[in-house]
């Protein structure tokens, strides 16, 4: 693997932000495009060229014409494929067996078809709309757990460096530590999601991660398995914003206050 | 399994500890015991009997007439088995793959066998004193990473929920995030130390663990992988003290001076 990270620091010294690039990437994105070009010719699926985001280095097949910058994806009415042929790059470098390919279809602006997969563990994650979700071919469905006190929670950390980011990251943290059982940090956001799907996870948020192409395929698993998604700070899920929350619909309203609270 | 977790808080309102029971928990004992013993009869191997301590049930084989109280263990020149049956036993009750059995060997004081064992991953690491560490059988080595900047930390948030320990647990999560590329916390101390020794994890640290047996086995694997140890103030590694810190020998004096620096 070639794929060497390289380490980019804003001029003005208040962020640092990890970009990555791998031939892993790129050997992904060629082997998802080749086969949904062939196998839905009609979704007219054009690659996205790769894009160094501001997070990581994704892929994106918007329907033709529609392009898609980072966190500004404009979705259509259009089959749209919205895949992730590496989430977890940070993982993949060092080896760290969280890592996974995420593809998401949406229908009429609905996510309709969610696989993730990982390799290393051989985890395969599906959900198609209305048919459920499953982990290698196993109906899967979330926790039953309905105190917020005995959940495990799930976040991360992003690569945003300034201040003000550390700052709300850690508060929030500590804020939510003192509600839930514990706390774990996979380095995927996909797969946290799935985490979600399965029951490993009781209660998930993310803010700032980057881009739909993370919560796409998981979104569609996890709704199948009997979960909710919603913003972080309760409002409703839009896929395009950067934040998400996930949990059982037991623990939704309390994890919501959690949340509020932690701000 | 009937091993549901009970909560217990503590008088004062001040802390909250969580304690746990399986029946796995005991077969592992039952198994491990009498294998130890049908074995090695001259280590006159003891099982110190089930105890709730404050953040985990262990077990502790411990040179004849020898006890182990949490974190007031008497280590002896004996021969001496220190055991955890399930390390990860949140993950275990959640179903999250980081659990494993650890094990370890202590000769003159000196840790000599460890070998911990994850059965969600089937991955055995293995490692004798001046022999080498492996994982299912194949050598591994710590990481050649020798900046702070680009290494992926990980640590845990503990289970202690006074203000004064969270409170000082995310302000160094706070200080460390500036300094490292990210964070993951998997919820296996031995895990953890497997991590570091297969180059997963390029800094490790953690304080206020349950005891020796957190630690005794990984911390062969990691020496003989090429790693280091050491208490996260800079001074020796002390095996009773529940306070570790791991990494390459490249990377120990930034590790420690942003430890300390984070105090």
């Amino acid at each position: 693997m070639s794929g060497v990270p390289s380490f980019r620091e804003f001029g003005d010294g208040s962020a640092t932000v990890w970009t990555w690039s791998t031939e892993t990437d790129k050997a992904c994105e060629d082997l998802i495009f080749n086969h949904l070009k062939l196998h839905f010719p009609d979704h007219k699926v054009n690659p996205f060229s790769f894009q160094i985001t501001a997070q990581c280095i994704c892929l994106r097949f918007i329907g033709e014409e529609t392009t898609a910058a980072c966190g500004v994806t404009e979705l259509t009415d259009e089959p749209t494929w919205i895949v992730d042929p590496l989430d977890g790059t940070t993982n993949f470098v060092h080896g760290y067996p969280f890592v996974c390919v995420s593809i998401g279809l949406t229908i009429g602006k609905v996510p309709t078809v969610g696989v993730v997969y990982n390799p290393i563990m051989n985890e395969l994650f599906t959900g198609i709309h209305g048919q459920g979700a499953f982990l290698n071919g196993n109906p899967i469905k979330v926790s039953s757990q309905s105190e917020l006190v005995k959940s495990l929670l799930s976040t991360e950390v992003g690569t945003k460096r300034d201040k003000l980011t550390v700052d709300a990251t850690t508060n929030r943290i500590k804020s939510l530590l003192f509600k839930v059982r514990s706390l774990r940090m996979s380095g995927s956001c996909a797969l946290n999601l799935c985490g979600i799907a399965c029951g490993r996870l009781d209660v998930f948020y993310e803010l700032g991660f980057g881009g739909p192409w993370d919560v796409a395929g998981g979104a569609v698993i996890v709704k199948e398995a009997g979960g909710v998604l919603f913003d972080p700070s309760g409002k409703e899920f839009d896929i395009s914003a950067q934040r998400i929350a996930a949990s059982n619909p037991l623990l939704k309203d309390a994890f919501i206050e959690a949340l509020q609270e932690s701000e």
